[in-house]
Formats: C-alpha cells, structure tokens, sequence
C-alpha cells in the first residue's frame, strides 16, 4: 500500500510539474522545447531520489509492466503500481486546471498528448521506438548485475529529457500512459479519442525493452 | 556560530545568484525561465559543496524547520540558522541593489516574489505544494538510512530548478522565505505587503514534508 | 556479434536523437543550438548505461580506432564496431526520413554536416581539433588507472555536448564517421560530396588523442 | 613539466570553447547568455576528467594562487602553472582568430572581458566577489578532507555556469586571468585597456577564498 501511495505521489510529481511547465510557459521567453524536456527528466530525479526509496520509482504503467515481464516485481505490486500511477497523474492534471482557473488562465491545454501532423499508425511507431528506448535505459541501470544504483535517477531522467527533444514537436511525447491519461481526461475532446495510442504505443515498447534487456543485454534482473 | 556563518554565506549565493540571473539577465538573449530556473538549481550545488561541509547547506528557514520537526538538527541550531539565512538573504538582496545602483540600471526589479494572476489563497496553495516536495526530496536524499550523501547536493539542486519551471510563471517561486524576505525589504511595496504568504507557505510546506518523510518514506533520520 | 549489435544500437540512439533534435525542432521556439548540443550529449548517456554494459558504447569509428591504436580493444572487435556503428547510423537516418515523410515535413535536411563558411582544409583542422578533445577525455576517463567508471558516460556525454556548442555554427559537428555517413547517403548532394572530410578528420583526431592519452596522460590502459 | 602542458591544454579547452561558444553563438538561435554559461562550465568538467589526471586542472591563475596560499602546491608548481594556463589561453584565442578569418566572419569580438556598464571600481568589486565563490567552492570540493574528488569536476563546472549566468551581463566573466589575458591581447583597444581588472580581482577573490576556506571551513588541505 505504501509503494502505491509512493508511485500516485512520484507520478503527480512527474505529470504535474512537466505538462505545467509546458503549459504555464507557453509563449514565456526562454522556456520552450528545451525547457519543457528538461521539466520532464528533473521530475524523474526529484522522484527517484525520494519516494523512488519506497517503491523504485517508475511512475509509469509501461515501466511496470516491463519491469513484471522481466519478473522483478510480482503481478500483485504491477497492479498496485499502475492503480497509483493513473490516480496520481489525475491529481496532477486536476491540479494544473486548478491553477488555471484560479489564475484566469486558458484550460484548453493541460500539456495533452496528440497525433499532431502523424496518423495514429505514425504516432504508435514513434511512441513504441521512444518507449522502447527509455525502457531499456531504465531495465539496465537499475539492474543488479549491470546497474549504477546511485546515479540511476540522473541517468533514467536525463533519458527522458533526451526523448522529450524529439518527441515534443512530434507527439508531445507520452511514453507513459499515466502521464496521457490524465491531461486527456480532463481536456477531452481529440486528445480523449486519440488516447489510446498512447496506452497502447508505450506498453507494446516496454515490453520489447525487456525482452532485449533480458536476451541482448542479460539485464534480467 | 560557524554553521550560521556558513548559512549566511550559502543564503547569499543562493539569493544572489539566483535573483541577480533573473533581474540582470531580463530582455537579454537566452536567459529566459530556463536559465533562471537553471541558476537557482545550481547555487544548491555551489552551496551544498563548499559551506555544506559545515552547515548542511539548509539555506532555508522551511528546511531548517522540517530537520528540526525530525530532530536533525537542536533548537539551538534552527535559531542560529535562520537567523543566518535572513541575514545573508539581506546582504545578497543589497549587493545586487549596489551592481544595479552602480551600473545605471533599474532598481525596481529586486527579484521579489508576487502573486502575479493570483489570490493569496492561490499563492499560499501553490507555495505549499511546490515546498512539500522540495523539502520531501531533502529529506530523503539527505537522510542517513535512504540517503545519497554524495549526490545529495546535485539532486537538491536539479529538483530546485524543476520546481522554479513551474513556479516562476505564477509567483515568481519562493519556497524559502529568506530568498523571498531580502528583495521583499528592499523593494517594498507590493512585493512586501506580500511576503508574508512567502514566508507562511514554505514554512506549512516544509513541515508537512517532514511529516510525510517520517511517516511514509521512514527517512525520519 | 552481441557486442556489434549494442554498437548498432547505441549509434542508432546517437545519430536518431542527435539529428532528428536538430531537424524536428528547426524553427520551434526554445531548441536552437544549445538543446541540439544537450540532445547530443544526452544521447551518450542514454547509451552508455544501457548497451555501454555489452560494448562500451563506442557508438563512434574514431573513437573504437582510439581504443584500438592504444590495444584496448582487439582488431576483430574494432571491425564489428564499425561495421555496427555505421549501420546503427544509416538505420537513424532511414527512421527519420520516414518520420519526415509520414508527417508531411520537408527532407531535405537530415542533419548532415558540411563546411559552411569553410573550405574543405578549415573543417578538416576544426574536425580534428574537436575530436581530439573528444577522444581525450574518452579515453582518460574510461581508463583503468585514471579513470572515473561510474561517471564516465555523464562525462562523455557532457563533453560532447560542449564540442557541439562550438561546432555547430561551423559544421554542424561530426567527430564522427558513422553520425555522418547516415544522413550523407540519404540527403545526398553536397553532403555526401562532402562527407570525406567528416570520415577522415574523426579518424585523425582520434589516433592523435589516443597517442597524447598514452604518452602525456599515461592513461593508455 | 607534464603538469604544465596538461594545465596549457586544458586552459585551452576552457578559453577556446568558452569564448568561442560566445563568438560564434552571437545571433544564432538558442545560444544566447545560458548556452555560453553552459559552455564555460562544461570546459571544467572535460578538462577536469582528462588533464587533470595529471595536474588537477586548475586552468586558472586564481586557483593555483590559492592553493599555493593553502601550501597545496608548491612554488615552483604555481610558476609551472600559470605560465601553461597563460600560453593554453593565447594559443585558444589565437585558434578562434584563425577560424574567424578563415570562415570570412568578423574578428573584433574575441569573447573578451571588459567593465561595460561599471567603473572599474565596480567591476573590480563583481570580479572579486565572483572569483571569491568560484575559488572557494574548488577549495573545498578537492579537499582531502571534506571533498568529493570523483564529483568535483562537475560540481566545480555547474558552479562556473552559475557564475557566468550573474557575470556575463556585467563584465562578461572573468573570475581567470588566463581566460581575459589571451581574448584582450589579440583584440586589443578598450580590452587591452582594461585587462588589468581581471588580472587584478580574480588573483584577489582566490586569495580570500583560501582564507576562509583554511579558517572557515577548515579545507585547507
């Protein structure tokens, strides 16, 4: 229950402070692409290297799910995991549109996830080879053979920062569909009905990262 | 009395550096909230590894408060503390009024806090939140059971940068109220009829963290 | 041949984020020269600690002909390097067109590199003269006696990031064949024309740093 | 004798990367007043993990006077030192001139330190409390005692990023007289004029950072 509570605080971290960022710094001199994906990948630092303590960290159902492929965690804690992770990016989409109001704000974007130029067939190979990417990053140095434990925060969340430079201008880059999820819900409209590529897409390249973790890189567990 | 001279010395750079960016670096190319957001990231690390080796680098009365709500650190300390870190948040607020005075610029921009679109019930709200998880962050990385001594430094830091992306835009982003009291003093109006929601909310912030620390993460010590 | 693979890999993630930074932000507010020199950087991280634990991430023909020149790696191993650090970098190039492609962008730009301003012997010299530096630090820090194992990737990374800063405005920097050769073949023309000084400076500046690296650095091993 | 080549090619990677990140960077998308805080930074930890293997990578006159004041090295080193960082210095800004006149681009701005908007008595005061912050992170972080030798390049790096954000409105950033002393030579005029300063501030902030570094934060080994 505490690793639960542990992933819904992490990931309220992760969704809010990285779609707020892009949100609230819209049209803001010297934030932009850069700024934004470097929001995401400090979110996963400030949450590895504190409630990561209790529960690792993944702030993620993709990561999850590979993590219990590989069977470092059991299918009781990938459901307690995922529960947390989609209640916390709720909170945090939940929040964002609370300071929008209560600022006077827009609220037609809450940092929401889309297929922007793409078909969703584009969409989905682009989120699976960035999950992919990312997944394989995390499987591998939070090993216990091949892994740096102490730098693993920096290393996953400078990941995230390197996958946000090129997913940004082409999806917006979800990678995690607790960090989709909640922006669609609350913003509805195109970004609900497409949200399902970005549940789809990240779990589908999670799992293929474990699977190359385990038989390439022998980072099973 | 080393450990608050090493607090004023820390509070300094942490006031200066950060404050100077913002007001020195406006309308020039580049510095943006990204690099403002960069710069108080990175007097964590300036401070942490050179006046931390005495003090612990708290640089911050929410901090020094949420160590003693945990008992790290005596009564005696969090007096002696705070109080070097008002002083050294005055000296950094009056050496960037002097570079202002003596280079011809403006000194109405002192880098003080505000509450910008908002009411104070939203700014108290937004100053607590974004203190729970500093403080959250501190006292994991820095405890003696679940801690990274090491890195300690680097992480505070970074997820100090994280949350000025976010804060910036909506109140300027305090935190701590020594960093909020020196501009507020020698900036006055406004900015000091308000300082007292940037003194209240880190301080409400950092003790929550505290308690969440000892109870969820058991990082107490 | 697993070790080929990694290669492979990792130069696919170094050329694909590097480049398609470049490309899919060209134009959007916030990326510009310093995120392509950190997307760079980053992509030497992200490499590093995951396929870094089969290969070492080489991800660079200059750099595995550094490692060889100084008998680190075998001359079976430098052959495979190459041969996968030059797929993964064709694979990057193919993955991006058809990402410009499938979202209607133009493609004539894929992130080539080319003289600019310059003749062919001013990039060459600018070439060697970055590579140099590259391959220096490489082969300090990932050395058995001098070298720092934990931090190296994050140093790599880092510097090239820096070697980007400055090459950029003047070739778009390689210090790389197989980060060339990629793009070169796709977009054809002028950069592929070109793209001679871009396999044979890297080269230089790598067998020079690794001569330097063993007699001044005494860092051979 | 090795030491002062590893202290000229290092000062060169700072000079000539620092300032050349400046010069080329002017007017480019991105770069801008963070890029170049980034770059000057970076030089630190490229250096730091490659040359200063070998000598420590002081690269800066400032610092070796302080740590001959603190008895860290001895006199003969301290000569060794400074005559490499002047030479490294000179021949980065001789390389920059080249690339500037072989790339047709002007050559007035060499990246050179000068007073703008200040007196020299205002810029005397910047430089010496920048320097003092600068030195007096270096002298703790490398101590034996309470330093952190595997982080301290990059802490040392992010602190000279920080520095810059504050220094590059209002003097440009010096905190080195090797980093002034080569840009004013081959610019000549008004820089030349007004090297002296950064000549002057730099060596004095060292001094009174080693100071509190042995009487303060008892680091003077």
């Amino acid at each position: 229950m505490k690793k639960a509570i542990a992933e819904c605080l992490g990931t309220f971290i992760l969704v809010f402070f990285g779609t707020a960022t892009a949100v609230l710094g819209g049209g803001m001199d010297g934030i932009g692409t850069t700024g934004i994906a470097l929001a995401f990948g400090l979110t996963i630092i400030a949450a590895a290297y504190s409630i990561g303590t209790i529960s690792g960290a993944h702030l993620n159902p993709a990561v999850s799910l590979g993590m219990w492929v590989n069977k470092r965690i059991s299918t009781m804690d990938l459901i307690y995991y995922i529960v947390g992770q989609i209640i916390g990016g709720l909170i945090a989409s939940l929040a964002l549109l609370s300071i929008l109001n209560a600022s006077g704000r827009e609220t037609t974007n809450l940092g929401q996830n889309g297929f922007g130029d793409f078909s969703a067939f584009g969409a989905l190979t682009v989120e699976i080879i960035l999950t992919f990417i990312f997944v394989l990053v995390i499987m591998t140095v939070t090993s216990a053979k091949k892994g740096n434990a102490k730098l693993a925060g920096i290393v996953i969340g400078l990941t995230l920062t390197m996958i946000h430079l090129v997913g940004i201008p082409l999806t917006g880059t979800s990678v995690n569909p607790a960090r989709s999820l909640g922006p669609a819900i609350f913003a509805g409209g195109e970004a609900l009905s497409q949200v399902w590529v970005f549940i789809v897409a990240p779990l589908i390249g999670g799992v293929l990262a474990a699977l190359v973790s385990k038989y390439l890189l022998d980072t099973e567990e």
